[in-house]
């Protein structure tokens, strides 16, 4: 289902409905742009940290915008043996509620746009019907201002009164030449208590005395065109007026909500939420939807948990044992379906009233369809778990003990030793003595770093920048050797390690010995 | 006319001869955003310099996308007394060329976005289907890596050579369970040139395969599905494939440099180029199109007059006597037509086989519309000041002598004392000596700062962030009383004053001399 700001109220209740019945739901978000600093594989560096990839995904990712964004709910049916899903595609976009509200800047990359472009994608459900959302701190801040607005006015009421125009100390000051005019308003207004009318329509006026005429009566005054009409009110009508005011706020401030109000149903849910590839989307997620990512990885960890109880990452369950030797799980890894596998679909049905996705006819990179592949990826592999049981279960739920290894496990793109960021605990720390920094002419390619390790067997290259890589030896052995031999451009990543000082200082030492000697 | 990628290569020509023909022509941008930074009022302050004006600006708004590229030429027909327009509304967006060519990101605002989806912007047009752009450092680069591809391409067919799997020479290491398969393929290669078939058809093979052919048959192979051919060709028919290529290549390049190659026609037709406060719409011009901007405000004027030899501002002019007077160039200067006044468009007409634009259903922030009405604004007001002649005439040209006063002055908006930065000389420059910096707490707002100064006379507050401003004192013999009264907070803009310091030098004498004395 395509939600726009233009259905968006009309079908918040399917959204909510479809999540609290929902066995697990899967996501998926486009964004307007990857990097806005170094390219992808500087920014995904072989050997980066966890700690170094949030940082860099922090700081070169978080200004694009997550635009589009594919939620799936997976419900399982006992008696069809399959998932019924509802698809939603939601388009977003910032849309400033009013004039006091941030401008939000993101910034667009364009191969991004491009590629989604090639992909048909439109751009004008996005920038002309996007949903608005606002992160906490925004929600809190306009709730305050409302709330302020909202006691002002209530005091203003409580004590109806105005400052007659003679009156020297009231703030609105009336230019001599309207002094009749105000008068004779004023008048009106008096008269208005003691007759029988419900009404009256002042004269036509300008702007400017309409102005001396709102700040002269502090009174309920209600606009027509270019007259003023005023009302008495008994206490009744006010108390209803006031009711929908008040209801007619608390609508304006959901709907500048907007988006946002979907996350947190999700939060709260508890839900089991499944992506491919998601670190990025979980990112953006917390960043438009939440608060500012924080400084830390650690903290960062901790927001996601609030934000998503539970998460599994298909690309990191594709690409561990036993699906990693499995073909179809490699190709549902990259998340094409192959058109001849027509297994696949049919362990789901879509719900009635949702549009259904065609996987011969693929819609890739329309987050609604790229999350309902992502949860079908899931489904397979789940179920495929179950094929090793004793005796074989052909379905196995989102609840299994089976998939709780995979549970809030994000897989990290790239890099050679740490498949994946632990969300609830702390990540792995392989040993990385094999591992040089090294630094060389920004001429130099891959092949030139070859040669210079020619003599220490096989290694493997992580660029950095233009200057400098990491390099890996297999043979850990010879790293302090290598060290010593190339001893000016490369360092052991430990950069005060004894070995490699060592080494050097025995050759300044037996250098300076033979000096001398002769 | 609208032209968006699709139609861009056959329209050329018809703007390529509406420029040659036009007697002057009209233009304007639509931006991605206003500002990255200070919001607007921050952004044009009242006593900015026009180094400072010129420094924000490229600071805190060339990171935005100029995406709509309004061009309207006017052509005067002596026989029907009035114009000839062709109106021209350009889509572009900056498509990657290759792989190679600069990922370009661009930051969108989204009260500006908001604001032309409201207008009906057609977001799909640009990010779709806009056309793409070089500036003439990256148009320089593009034309160098294809020459030097010919010239590598070119010495390599001279020599056609190949090196045989067994060589080992060669660069290609061919591994032992793939020997066969290559020996097999030279065979037929080598036989080719004996017998008389004009092609062969190997046999298929995987990618790693195709990969080892090539590497090994250094030879014009073209691709096919699955499979390779391979051609022998004569010395006529290789020139002819070339010369193919040649041109190929070149269309390739001039797509590339697409929407540039309509400004360098502007810039080479030396025509009048009128804009409506156009200053931000010449910087981004240059921008995209010429070069980053220089860091000096002198450099930038003289790469404008290369540019845009001949600029005139409407926005100016009509802020100018004897315009300013005149209301209805006022409502003019404000770009918006009074439906009412059906003379204005009979100055006018469409050109045959243009799109004309209904003026009394007004498609305002559509750049060509823009374009068109601030072409309009132009004529009007250039024939108004034929009126001043003796005897009157009707019709001024924009070769006049009489508009010359407003050539290449860039209206600067919302300075109080500079209203032009000026392209072809020196800046105005206004004294300031009444004009104050004062600092003061965050919480205070402009009535604070007219009550501070109310003992000196009327004042103009210029406000730079949330705790400064410049405050302007209508009468100047008050500056050093006010500086001295009120030391602390404020300033005389000439920070060592002679003035100023000896008033408070005075005052700590004064004390110190009581403190002694008693």
């Amino acid at each position: 289902m395509e939600v726009t700001r233009r259905n968006f109220k009309d079908s918040l209740n399917a959204v909510y409905s479809a999540i609290e019945e929902a066995d697990f739901l899967a996501i998926d978000g486009e964004f307007s742009g990857i990097s806005d600093g170094p390219n992808v594989s500087a920014l995904t560096n072989g050997l980066d940290t966890p700690e170094e990839r949030y940082t860099k995904l922090k700081k070169h990712s978080m200004d694009f915008l997550l635009f589009q964004f594919g939620i799936c709910t997976f419900t399982y049916d006992q008696t069809k043996s399959k998932y019924i899903i509802k698809p939603f595609n939601f388009y977003i976009f910032p849309k400033p509620f009013n004039r006091t509200s941030p401008d939000i800047k993101f910034i667009c990359q364009s191969s991004s746009i491009d590629f989604l472009a090639s992909q048909g994608f439109d751009f004008n459900k996005v920038f002309c019907n996007g949903i608005p959302y606002l992160n906490q701190e925004e929600e809190a801040q306009l709730r305050e201002q409302t709330e302020e607005r909202r006691n002002q006015h209530a005091n203003g009421v409580g004590t109806p009164s105005y400052i007659s125009p003679s009156s020297s100390k009231g703030p609105a000051h009336v230019p001599e030449e309207h002094k009749d005019f105000i008068n004779r308003v004023i008048e009106k207004v008096e008269a208005l208590f003691t007759n029988s009318e419900k009404t009256l329509d002042l004269e036509p006026c300008t702007g400017f005395q309409r102005k001396l005429i709102y700040q002269t009566l502090n009174w309920k005054l209600e606009r027509k065109e270019r007259f003023i009409q005023v009302s008495k009110v008994d206490d009744e009508e006010r108390k209803r007026r006031e009711q929908q005011k008040l209801e007619k706020e608390q609508e304006e401030l959901n709907d500048a909500v907007g988006f946002s109000r979907v996350v947190h149903a999700i939060s709260k849910s508890g839900k089991l939420v499944v992506g491919h590839n998601m670190l990025l989307d979980v990112m953006h997620t917390i960043h438009q939807f939440y608060c500012p990512l924080p400084e830390d990885l650690q903290d960062f960890k901790e927001v996601t948990m609030c934000v998503f109880p539970r998460l599994l990452d298909t690309k990191l369950m594709a690409s561990t044992q036993p699906f990693k030797v499995r073909n179809d799980h490699q190709h549902l890894a990259g998340r094409s379906l192959n058109p001849a596998d027509t297994f696949l679909p049919s362990l789901t049905e879509t719900a009635e009233g949702f549009p259904s996705y065609d996987t011969a006819q693929e819609q890739l990179h329309e987050a609604g369809y790229d999350a309902y592949i992502t949860g079908l990826c899931f489904v397979s592999m789940a179920n495929y778990l179950g094929s090793f049981l004793t005796p074989p279960k052909a379905y196995i739920s989102a609840r299994s003990k089976l998939i709780e290894p995979f549970f809030n496990k994000l897989f990290l793109m790239r890099i050679i030793d740490i498949p994946y960021l632990n969300i609830t605990g702390p990540d792995l720390q392989p040993k990385r003595d094999h591992v040089l920094y090294v630094t060389f002419p920004k001429e130099w390619k891959t092949s030139d770093l070859y040669q210079l390790f020619s003599a220490f067997g096989n290694i493997q290259v992580s660029w950095i920048d233009d200057t400098s890589a990491f390099v890996s030896l297999s043979q850990t052995d010879q790293v302090h050797l290598c060290c010593f031999t190339l001893q000016i451009s490369t360092s052991c990543s430990n950069r005060f390690c004894f070995s490699c000082m060592f080494f050097v200082y025995f050759w300044v030492f037996f250098y300076l010995f033979f000096f001398f000697l002769f």
